[in-house]
């Protein structure tokens, strides 16, 4: 699994470690946990494919037209989503795969010191055995060879997996999803290391697509009626369960802001009979996502699924975009966000709840050392997850564990998950941490922080035991 | 005073010290500081420990119970604090020390790269020469030889600031407060080693417990009307000349926000008729507590006494924690703090004043470069304290320095104060400043942009005179 | 052009460079830029310097009197700006320069380890050969040194733009600047070399001193009718195209938020009339502005001038201050800025259209990861400026880098802009950036992130072609 091709490749084995006097310490660390198993918590990889198990498509499939930070990149420089083959909802032609490829390629050099071009140079080196990076010059050998060896066994979905040495992997399913290939996964006994994770996102918020239209469907789902109050907490209920029958162990909550509510009775009523009705101004939503939010948490203390909340993106930034072609292509950009204000109905209810699990995730770096290490530091069911989206790169890394880890401690920090729609960049980025953990901890230690036993035990937690601690696994 | 064992104890002589080509210049920097006396011009320690001079009771009072630092990384593991001996309001019982203590020492894994580690080791080095840490294993070991080294010559309070060589050190008192405890140190010649700090947020902030009685109390010591707004000011006066009867030289004020107002007298009046009469809400006591900062300036300005402003805790955030044992045990949480508006009202009116000297402290480390230094390299009053709370650990003050030092200078910094309810941590809070001072100044020579003549001034001026000149002493 | 007496000299060649692996790598970068050609795409030097070429009156008002940066330091540790010999409204007297000169040489210290000791440490060792740096010992020499050297012809202001080689430098002009130096500057075939920048505050800023008079004035100038706003933007029209016959590539929009607007005509035209009628309350000013940056994008998509947003200044915090000696002595101090909601109007309307050029500038470092560098790798008509102002120091570009670069990307940023309004600082400044920027890449290359050839070619890009790309030159 590890890169033993690294060392005559263009992937340095030394990338990311420190230079200098640490770099011995951070080498013998990396060395302890380079190959350890993938746990990867959290993510938006396609059940279909492990379900299915069948090639992919192309390499455009796999590299271009899923990866909205590659995307993005290439039209801030001007390049148009027709060229790189982004479909459009209307349906007229854009870019064949080839001819995407080959401008992808032509500007690579844009991602020069992006985590894009790390992850890619080595899921190209990983999966492929590159030994050079993607180019103009070596576009259409590279898609040409890519394209043949897709169907060769040892790159089918779930052999990708086995190589990645993927222990567990969690994927992401709305509440109404119908889960079938979660189902056959079981069917074929491969739940618990392919899990689901509950992401009712589109039965909580009352700004989603459909959404009048999704709670009724919630109730034909669950027998329940949805619009009472009861009867929507019941269909959660239920659902969840049918989640945990399919591997979840984890609830998760994209929510522009942290705000949460925790309003009496009668108003929660009317809260559902207003967003059923459509009157909800943008305050009414907010309120409602938060009522619900904290509604999530009730329910995690008694089922014991651990809650990730992913708050503080702005989405769909560019509505010509939208309209043009949908979401998730990278028009989604990070906002403030206040947790401590937030999340203070929730906390004062369920912060000390025995059996209470709750994972902050952030895009607003400010609130790591103002904010979550402080509250992580005290509430018993705070853990912080791993950086996130933008941040999950070499220095935000860097910066998250500079300012989290001396009030949070290592143990109130949930290890790593990769977060990605991108199946070939699990390992990519796994290492990519794993590196930045080995730096950080060897600085430590060289500095006399910490003694190197105690950093090749930290350094192990953070690469395997802590995601599985933190979620439960 | 020197860690003479360290060289030879878990201690490393190098600790926080910059590995590489800086390291023998930070080494000469450390050298020149390591022994310079302690100047503490803001803390918490208790004067009744300087005036009775009576030795600790046991192992747990001196380093776990008046901890929040420790207490609240016990309880974010799931530790009760009821385990931890924590008294509560219902007097039910808790653990006892030696439990507690235990308890503690199994779980000091937790304390892994945090500044508490660092202080506390220090700490069992430095007073007791330990020369391992603490650990499940050493627990009762550990314990009894406190204990029974606490009535030795040497471990009685006032032997322990001439242990760590403290020159001066301030504690902080209400307004209300008897000072008895200083009244006799000042009868046995210790005022002035020892000194008092006037914190008068007891009858300055409405949302206080029993504001309105403070209030009333505060016109009985000072024979002042203070139900009109001119003898509250009068009465403020007259407790500031008995504070610095007792050594007092600064002023100190813990708002949540640094907001201020200067209003016309009649609302004065007004807002003192309403606070009293229980009619403000919460922008009412924000006013008030913005009118206070502003008066306090005032006579600041009259009888040259520092300013100090702690701005940007949310304090006590758990309302169960409150109920069960109240204040001060680590629920308090930073908030984004405006000082730019916030101070405007007060800068507006005494930020040029000749007399005037105000420190200010954050707990938002976005301030460090937007606002603070901006502020502090223009306004002459103002200085920039120290990192203060959650970000008095390495990488705080890294972060620090390094937001504040290219646009204020040093010479706009106030030194280091420790802040500390350790008597114990003082040297070991000192010791860290200073080494990570050392750190900062080597890089800086490295890079050759100060000689190394001006960086070991500037280690001696941060590590002494700038307190000293920033608090007048 | 390059230091070379620096070695033998207080600037040492090594200085910002990293200390440790890293070192030959950045010297060797260091190498391949340190002598190209400056380009200055933005800056507030005096146009009639480049017009008149008369020789400065002495080193007062070369390196004292008009850098608020040098002024507002000083002024932070007691001096009088009397003392400075800063002139002041009422005419009464203040210190002659020679006197002002000793008290700023006497003080020197103060400005250890600021930008400001850095570029006028390099400033007089490029300009003057000295060899040390300012003190009062030899503050009289230094002093009659530059005097007896001013009327030197290799220190006359366009000698000096040669011997720092700047290849391009652009003025800043307000809208009803009648330009004549640049109309000179014409005759003499200097624009080109020489450029101005259409900066409209003095009639797109209903707060700005004699707004209505202002727009009256803009009728006059342009023929047209400003009280209606199709008039009011012809008249834009018109002064954009005057300004592009004197070079100018660019415009540029001090703000104090990223507020813009997108009314409907008849709102407009509303607005106008309210703004000049003086009905505009804060928020109506607010939004007076933001409609004009949405209608400066409008014109820009047009005319290809390359739109400069600097937002997020407080000016003028301190009331005495202007009152006493008006604006731009240092009593400006960063905000918050919100560049995500603010900008959304205008980018919805122009944020891909395709002549569209809007670059960036920020006072709020939090912005940096959170905002500019995800806004910026999707929005094709967004380039991401320098570090302003007091983020323009080597720690606050090392911040900069450090937030924006993996999001980003290099091809996003605009190059280094010195936004100087001291001649002589132009050389040091630019030093300052590309030292750096080899810096930044040396580590990168030195962690085997990047090729040292991709690193030698990004070192070129940034520290020249970059600056000329964004701004089209």
């Amino acid at each position: 699994m590890r890169d033993e091709k690294c060392s005559t490749s263009f992937l340095h084995p030394d990338r990311l470690l420190p230079p200098g006097p640490a770099l011995a310490i951070a080498r013998e660390l990396y060395e302890s946990v380079a190959d350890l198993p993938i746990v990867s918590p959290h993510g938006h990889t396609n059940p279909e494919w492990f379900a299915e198990n069948k090639p992919f498509t192309d390499a455009a499939e796999l590299f271009l037209t899923p990866d909205h930070y590659v995307l993005r990149m290439l039209r801030s420089q001007g390049l148009k989503y027709d060229q790189l083959g982004v479909p459009r909802k209307d349906g007229a032609p854009v870019a064949a795969p080839r001819k995407a490829w080959r401008l992808f390629a032509a500007n690579y050099h844009l991602f020069a010191a992006t985590p894009s071009r790390m992850w890619i140079d080595h899921a190209l080196n990983f999966a492929f055995g590159f030994a050079e990076p993607l180019s103009a010059e070596n576009a259409d050998v590279v898609y040409d060879t890519i394209n043949a060896r897709l169907s060769d066994p040892d790159l089918l979905p779930r052999a990708i997996l086995d190589r990645a040495d993927v222990e567990v992997i969690a994927t992401t399913e709305f509440a109404l999803d119908p889960l079938e290939h979660h189902a056959r996964l079981k069917q074929e006994g491969l739940i618990g290391r392919i899990r689901t994770t509950y992401r009712p996102d589109d039965v909580t918020d009352p700004d989603a697509p459909l959404f009048v239209q999704n709670i009724a469907r919630l109730a034909e789902l669950t027998g329940e009626d949805t619009a009472r109050w009861n009867g929507l907490i019941e269909a959660h209920r239920k659902r969840r369960a049918i989640f945990r029958e399919l591997g979840a162990v984890a609830t998760d909550h994209g929510v522009p802001s942290a705000f949460t509510a925790d309003l009496p009775k009668a108003q929660k009523q009317k809260l559902l009979d207003d967003a059923l009705a459509g009157r909800l101004d943008a305050a009414g939503a907010e309120t409602f996502r938060g009522q619900m939010l904290t509604e999530m948490a009730a329910l995690s203390v008694e089922d014991g699924m651990v809650m990730q909340i992913h708050a503080g993106s702005r989405r769909n930034t560019d509505s010509a975009l939208m309209r043009e072609r949908g979401a998730n292509l990278g028009a989604d950009i990070p906002a403030r966000t206040d947790f401590v204000a937030g999340l203070q109905p929730l906390l004062s209810r369920y912060g000390n709840a025995e059996n209470f699990r709750l994972i902050l995730f952030t895009l607003d770096e400010s609130t790591y050392a103002r904010e979550l290490a402080p509250m992580a530091g005290y509430w018993p069911a705070l853990r912080i997850g791993p950086p996130w989206w933008f941040h999950d790169s070499s220095n935000g890394i860097r910066r998250y564990l500079d300012q989290v880890v001396e009030t949070a401690g290592f143990y109130n920090l949930a290890g790593f998950n990769d977060d990605t729609r991108a199946l070939l960049s699990i390992r990519a980025r796994h290492d990519l941490w794993r590196r930045e953990i080995c730096r950080f901890l060897a600085l430590l230690a060289a500095e006399h922080r910490l003694s190197k036993q105690s950093a090749t035990e930290f350094a192990v937690h953070l690469s395997y035991h802590a995601a599985k601690d933190a979620y439960r696994l």
